[in-house]
């Protein structure tokens, strides 16, 4: 299990607050459902059960006594919520329902854990919606497209959309969007999920409406998950040698001021770092003046490990300059600013730094693909090629590679060529690479 | 286990804003640490352990292993965060640690639960702090009061502080402040409590600095806990027979405009309350426009059970004067505010239905104190009287009148008397209630 540090957690939650903001202005209410879920309720769908009995912790007694029915520590909370939404809804006028919470849950990992990659205690968010049918339900998935491209935009997080094949999708799903990111190894990570659910939980938990005619119908449901696996990536996908490069979006600090003080003009120069550091805050800007006790190198260094946007230093020269000196810590880029312009100046850079993380992410993603039309494995690229669609064809190539079939693009592409295992002529691309 | 829908969730969340923007403006840092504490850590600290032993829940089994360490579900985080304590605080330098986390903790309640009140799955924050001195240690319950004071100013819940019994206090703490709210039948609600722990958990957890003349030293702890019940007060404290009245500072929406139209000036009238709303919207209050299809009346009565604490009415009279009719739900006052002054005239009700919720509630709690000098139990009130600070005779006192025996004030009154069961002089007061 995992401790968050105070540093590390203000990363999680600024994520967490730009989550809150795209799900609030669509609609979504946020709610708190139990952790603790009884076994019965948990075993009403079949294939999920199926897929979460070996993964979950179970909480068997309570005090002293033992309990008549066991209790599951949530790995997700379709069971706790959807008994609840069998009583929410009633009527085609309580559809769309759309509800998310961010929350802990729990899977009992065997494998060796990574921070923030596989850890028991995870960090979720998961949105869980109804809908009065299959094509609304379907709209909700473009808005959840949506939802994600905003929030990915201030991670600086580049991302692909896959169709998960059929025996890798969540257990009860009729299908499975699999969002991910390729990490500096060039393996692939799941930062997050996207579930169409057709009515495969609305019937074991007799969840239906009254349409406008009086007729009783199950709803069609959809899930969104992500998890600290957002932080995870954020931090492979930009950091380098020296450390974290946070985007500025999410970084506790988004600058950090530096005060180069030589003999005898320590006073002024704090005074005017106070001053831009005031000046800084007063404009939303999430600024920390550095008046430790040593070497200003001593201070780049840890500044940079911690991953701080932009740097800016001060000394004499500066003060006698009126300017500031900066360095960006995305390209280590360094130049002045004018002290009347301190606060557009800072922003504008802030906004030129988040900006070139993003391309430059986006650029890797995009780059990592290539188009093989015979089996053979490069390490470190996404795969692209000709499957026919065959589970059995698909599972070949996963066992004979030792690679995992992310599936086929979200956004159906041109594509016509040979399914690589088979040799069937095929319309259809899939992609696969190593998996974190 | 409790099912918080968006309503009460947001109610929770402001609250949860208030406890977060006085700790993080006291130096405090947020952290998270796991739910899940091995039984081997939790059975550290003897006192602590012999209190929760019968209230926690257990994990026993993951998947389908026995685990080899039973794991507790946390009731509380000084067995989670203290091993980590002692790696963190080295020096004197690192002191004072101060750190709090606002998570989801675990009673195993075999009493009626209730909600809010007596839950099994509480919504916690805990503060947690390190300290070199037993007096920096007491500084900091000094800071705590005032971050109490602040919070339940915008909460507008009244309360006391006794210092509880030695056979009452937090299961290994030192000493114990509970912070109590009387409720409308006369009962004592514990909302929150500190807890000053001395070295009773830094030395099982071997949590030590070095001071600065290089020898080693045991910290002093201090706690700090509340829950929903918080919310719980809020609803109790205020409501009435028409249901809910949320102090503003919490309330989901603030106010509620009711468009009231009669025929013929449907589009007029909705233009003005959209019109208004927006205005009100951008100064940052949170405002509803309630445009659904009902009568008036029957809109008043829904917003008042959801105890929204300003109604705006607005109708074609209205217009015509160029005003806004409101009520007020604290005392069911009600007025016209000119169309100019709408965001400063709501604005300064708004603070009026605080101050005087505030006010009112902090009358009711003085007033409910009587202080008695023989042996009889007034129903619904709180009792002061005499007490020798005997465990004998404040054992015997709440036996014989099932009352609870608070403790003594926090803050200490001058008194003097006989012990109301033995009539020993005493300059202690006591006070005792039924609870919760």
């Amino acid at each position: 299990m995992n401790v968050w540090t105070p540093y590390g957690w203000k990363i999680m939650r600024h994520v967490d607050t730009y989550i809150r903001k795209e799900l609030d202005s669509t609609g979504h209410d946020e709610v708190y459902f139990p952790l603790l879920i009884p076994e019965t309720e948990f075993n009403k769908e079949k294939e999920h059960i199926k897929g979460f009995d070996s993964e979950v912790y179970w909480v068997t007694h309570a005090g002293l006594n033992e309990l008549d029915v066991r209790l599951v520590v949530r790995p997700t909370s379709e069971t706790a919520m959807y008994p609840m939404f069998s009583l929410w809804v009633r009527s085609h006028t309580d559809l769309p329902l759309k509800t998310y919470q961010i929350v802990n849950t729990f899977r009992y990992e065997t494998k060796q854990t990574r921070p923030f990659i596989r850890v028991r205690e995870i960090h979720f968010f998961e949105s869980h919606t109804c809908h009065a049918s299959e094509e609304d339900a379907q709209e909700q998935i473009e808005e959840d497209i949506v939802i994600l491209e905003n929030i990915m935009k201030q991670l600086c997080i580049p991302y692909s959309l896959f169709v998960r094949t059929e025996w890798d999708k969540f257990p009860g799903a009729h299908y499975t969007v699999g969002l991910d990111t390729v990490m500096p190894n060039g393996r692939m990570l799941q930062i997050g999920s996207i579930h169409h659910y057709r009515t495969n939980f609305s019937i074991p938990y007799n969840i239906t409406y009254e349409d406008a005619d009086g007729k009783h119908e199950h709803v069609h449901q959809t899930t969104y998950g992500m998890s600290e696996r957002l932080v995870g990536a954020m931090i492979g996908v930009h950091g380098d040698d020296k450390g974290l490069i946070l985007p500025p979006p999410v970084a506790p600090f988004q600058t950090v001021i530096i005060p180069i003080i030589s003999k005898g003009n320590a006073d002024l120069i704090m005074k005017e770092a106070e001053k831009i550091k005031d000046m800084l805050i007063s404009a939303g800007i999430r600024t920390k003046l550095d008046d430790r006790d040593e070497r200003p190198g001593s201070k780049f260094f840890d500044w940079e490990i911690k991953g701080v946007p932009l740097r800016i230093e001060l000394g004499i020269k500066d003060i006698e300059n009126r300017a500031i000196t900066f360095a960006r810590r995305d390209n280590g880029e360094k130049g002045t600013i004018s002290s009347e312009d301190v606060v557009p100046g800072v922003n504008m850079i802030l906004e030129a730094i988040c900006e070139n993380m993003f391309n430059r992410a986006w650029e890797r993603q995009r780059a990592n693909v290539v188009t093989i039309d015979s089996l053979k494995v490069v390490p470190e690229m996404t795969l692209r090629f000709g499957w026919c669609g065959s589970e059995e064809c698909g599972r070949r190539f996963e066992e004979e590679n030792d690679l995992k079939l992310l599936g086929t693009p979200y956004v159906p592409e041109e594509f016509s060529g040979k399914c690589i295992i088979c040799g069937k002529e095929t319309d259809k691309a899939a992609y696969a690479a190593r998996s974190m």
